[in-house]
């Protein structure tokens, strides 16, 4: 397991006194990410016609490489899932890491437009270049089940306490955002950290992927930071029905959400959230109700 | 002047109750860069070389869109300064906003790589795809002034009450990213903000240009939020010699703020911060030196 942290000599200072100390950072580095797969057009036996594409480096919390390249190639619409990939090798490439993924043959892949949409989506961003392009004709890969899962205001609340305690890392850099998938009863199935925060989400959906726990119509998806549209994206195109952030959405990612029916919750934390979309699937609270 | 936010219906839940409530949420839109430019390798002269070209679509907050374009190509090598700049005008994209910014003939652009630098940079990410290119090779305009400018902790430690004293659209969605100039006696130059912390630094760094600020050896930059190696590489290429964020750096942030001399802070918040890079602009707290 590769370093997430790498220390540094700093001098901190405070109102009164400046001195010399040791702290630890969180770790950027870059990830190149190749696929080998059979270009559109080609015929489907012919040898020839698998090329293997360098599709883009992304700078990424080393840790998980594998996850995070198939969290990639799935938001991106490259794979409909684990099925689709026949082996995920690491390997170095020239600035670093590297993952190669080879897809099976029935999978075409339109590679120019797939190298041009990974290089945004790699991007790490809070709001991508390249999203706003699918706003209008985004679709996920199927509708969500309406009023599954139903939470208790209860299990919102312990969320992004539940978020913080699983983050080790993040105690001691305060550098790395963290995703998490819990079920309806507030129980964590998985936690995913890194410097970017949609490297964080995209390595959970790619573990949550190639250990088939997606799709999970009762998925709950909790966010360390804020939710911005991209992020909707990439939990609509999984299937969950429901993401927690404990910062602020977007409006876009608002809208999103309310489009395609999926439960969206911001600034869950000190005992309070907001349901920006999807409210019926957020019980009231029991005294709010007597 | 666009609005920043946008009211949305809302449930507000806490331990014991759930209310309907109005909420304001950070608009997020997309903006269209437009140049037009000489292509390279084309005839200084011959009108049918200069070519209009779309750089890419950028998620951005409206407002200051001319400043965020011209930022943009700034930070990302297309245009040396202002000067560069013939004409800069907003208009209707298909999707949104649009600036169509003319370069003098002088000035070359290489479209096509241009255009792929910008669809990835114009993600308003921390942590970005194309930049890892750029790590080894990246090199500032000028070195930096050594020692300059000096600053008092005391300073330091009101920068971040500053900023958000003057963001006030922060105060109402809490999702908006700030960026702002000071100089170094503390006083505030100048302050963008956006969904996106990419957008604000690229925003506020295109209005100096504009209004003829930068370069400034005695510029402070002040982020609201991380500081990531992109962030970095933008105020080195505006000669920016302190940059000072309320959050994290990252491991590569340090790094490459220290190989170009320049003084990066972060954790600045509560009356404390710790020094990652050029401490020798830092003085000494004079209650520790007595």
């Amino acid at each position: 397991m590769p370093s997430t942290t790498t220390p540094v000599s700093i001098r901190r200072i405070t109102d009164d006194s400046a001195s010399d100390a040791e702290d630890l950072l969180a770790v950027e580095e870059p990830l190149e990410i190749v696929v080998v797969a059979r270009a559109r057009g080609g015929r489907p036996s012919a040898q020839a016609d698998r090329a293997e594409r360098r599709l883009g480096i992304t700078m990424r919390t080393p840790g998980h490489d594998r996850e995070l390249a198939i969290g990639l190639l799935f938001a991106e619409g490259v794979i409909a899932g684990a099925a689709d990939v026949v082996a995920v090798e690491e390997g170095e490439g020239p600035s670093g890491g590297l993952v190669r993924v080879a897809l099976r043959d029935e999978v075409t892949v339109d590679l120019g437009r797939t190298e041009r949409a990974l290089a945004v989506a790699s991007a790490s961003c809070g709001v991508c270049g390249k999203a706003s392009i699918d706003v209008a004709s985004f679709a996920p890969p199927s509708p969500l089940a309406r009023g599954v899962p139903r939470l208790a205001p209860r299990v919102v609340h312990g969320l992004a306490a539940r978020l913080r305690d699983a983050q080790a890392v993040f105690g001691r850099t305060g550098g790395l955002h963290a995703a998490a998938l819990f079920d309806a009863g507030g129980a964590l199935a998985d936690l995913r950290e890194d410097v970017g925060r949609h490297n964080a989400v995209d390595k959970l959906i790619g573990a949550a992927l190639l250990a088939g726990r997606l799709p999970d119509p009762g998925a709950v998806l909790m966010v360390s930071g804020r939710a911005g549209f991209e992020l909707v994206q990439k939990a609509l195109r999984a299937s969950i029905p429901v993401m927690v952030a404990v910062g602020a959405p977007s409006s876009l990612a608002a809208e999103l959400a309310s489009a395609h029916g999926m439960t969206l919750v911001g600034f869950a934390r000190d005992g309070r959230f907001n349901v920006y979309a999807g409210r019926e699937r957020v019980a009231v609270p029991a005294e709010a109700a007597s």
